[in-house]
């Protein structure tokens, strides 16, 4: 338990038993947080003259900034849901976790700016995959921690079950997948390729059966 | 207690053993405290030239917009204590639990968006009525969380009463019909319709006594 | 302990056994947090033409705003600090003190918007005035929450003793007596008045004593 | 354990024992994880005429701020972990620590200012140099605050080792040294000055082993 812990005298062995994965969730959880109120400054009030009609239209014509509000909530949520329950697995900390966990944050930062990119030039490819290259890195750093605390039981149990560490590496796998796919998609159709990003959950919550 | 969870290793039966309420807690303070204070970014400073009287009369001239940022505080400050009262009762999460609560989220921190519409465009019903749909499907999504969590005491004990499921699903339309009245008043009076979401605690502590 | 209560079920008499102070901490930690990391917007970056030696003039007069900063950061924290202390002794929550200290969130999340007013109208005596009232009406909330907390014991030990409580009260009532002074000093000189607050932990540790 | 102690009375000689290491973990978490989201704002989306190849050769101009965003973060992280590190061995809290924390989170809270500084003026020495002082600052203050909790054990466990605390020492004196290493180099070249904390993390791992 956590707060035990910090009543020992780190040893020479445990050089880094000041690590707490509590603290590390703890700034994710704020990072996260903050991520994913700022997506909402990309919804700009309309400038319109105070008329009735004008401004219905006004805000028929932000729809496409609501679309990507959306999915960019969602994706960002999908990996907040997968930091939670990875970390529920880790029963330590050590220095690499915490140098990837910041990689991680510092690519989940950059998604305002990526989404607020898409919102500005909606009709062409490079902003389009600005945000999914972004998306897609992050799915490699979610997957390159889990293989990182999951080698030779790095910062799990040591019963922790080889089916399940290879069941949390295929399930990492589907976001770099899927970004892949609407990255294709995007020299298609810039502006509907993020849509694929809507089966995620499925397809995770399917591989979680097996 | 979620602290010893975490030193057990998730059997079959408990596949979702890694979702704690205390990280969904801890993200929901977040993004609530984010949105809160957002709120004030919408109290623009006034462009005046620099002298005493044009000073004060700026600021008089502000009231409307103090007046949005205490109500909307106020609203969204009654569905946190909403969060923390059934959070509290919740001692499970799921899957289930945690999409419901981000779209919650969703919701929750496109509330500075729809105030500073309601800010721009005071005398205009679509401004009040972008905002007062936003608190609908708030309130609507906090009654659906209550009913997914009560439903075959799928999260709360097995003792947890029919009672005491049956008054929070209560407490749980009070939100809802006010924002259907505050929708109704908007076609009247716009600039004022959000004034009845103050009647809200009232209801709601006489609704806890019985 | 918080983390026990979860698992009984609430009787009639802990009708408002849902709330914790946790929670309560925890959203308003987010809050103070936010509030004072907005503070850094009232700075602005410098309009000049890219030549070193403008841009040092420019940066130097920068300085009032970097003192407005310094002051607002220091009493922001001390209101936190007083919070801290005042939430340790209290050993429950109930609606009351929710909600009072929602309204103390009100107005401390008021303070990146009244200090970007001084920031602007630096000579002008409204504008401090602004932010004085703003510092006061948090004193005076705080010394009403510390009120409502300890009067017949409603929230701390049955055995705290009328000293303390006594010795919270006399605590709560430096800040808003230094925030009088700071206004009434603001009439002769609106750009120094809040230099005063500078001394309020000395009185405070002060009275610690006794 | 920080819960227990909440049910007991502060006795005369433990005059501060309402003051935990747990919120202000809570406040500087979340004063980091903000400074850390707000940087990303420095990265402004380009105002261009919508052409795929305009918008191609926008983004790659803002790679000097990406620069900045990633060397930010990197620094910020370092201190935060320098953060999580020493209060892991703090196990009281009392107004000193309180008030140096606050002045380091209020240097902290001025990061996305001065990064913003050097974003705009590039080239111009003085913009580093803002940026290399408020970082040599924060150093110093981190050095401060060891002292101050390590001096006669102060805060942390009587039987803390001496070893320990000069390790802690030298590992605080890394950040100092390297800001000023960047000042020295600012004045050659500013728009590179900042790349030698890129080697902070590896002399720090190196002197942890010692």
């Amino acid at each position: 338990m956590v707060w035990f812990r910090r009543h020992k005298q780190p040893t020479a062995r445990e050089s880094q038993a000041w690590m707490t994965t509590r603290r590390i969730e703890s700034l994710t959880d704020g990072v996260v947080a903050i991520a994913l109120t700022l997506l909402v400054l990309n919804l700009e009030v309309p400038k319109v003259p105070v008329k009735y009609s004008s401004l219905v239209k006004a805000l028929i014509k932000l729809s496409p900034q609501l679309y990507d509000y959306a999915i960019a909530f969602l994706v960002l949520s999908s990996f907040w849901a997968a930091h939670h329950r990875q970390f529920f697995v880790y029963k330590r900390a050590d220095n690499g976790l915490l140098w990837i966990n910041v990689l991680d944050l510092m690519l989940i930062a950059l998604i305002p700016f990526t989404v607020s990119l898409m919102g500005e030039f909606r009709s062409l490819q490079p902003a389009a995959l600005a945000f999914e290259l972004n998306i897609l890195l992050i799915g490699l750093v979610k997957y390159w921690q889990w293989s990182y605390a999951t080698k030779d039981r790095r910062l799990v149990d040591t019963d922790f079950s080889d089916k399940e560490i290879e069941r949390g590496r295929r399930i990492n796998m589907v976001s770099p997948a899927i970004s892949l796919a609407a990255i294709a998609i995007s020299f298609i159709s810039p502006s509907y390729s993020t849509t694929i990003y809507l089966v995620t959950p499925f397809v995770i919550s399917r591989l979680r059966r097996y």
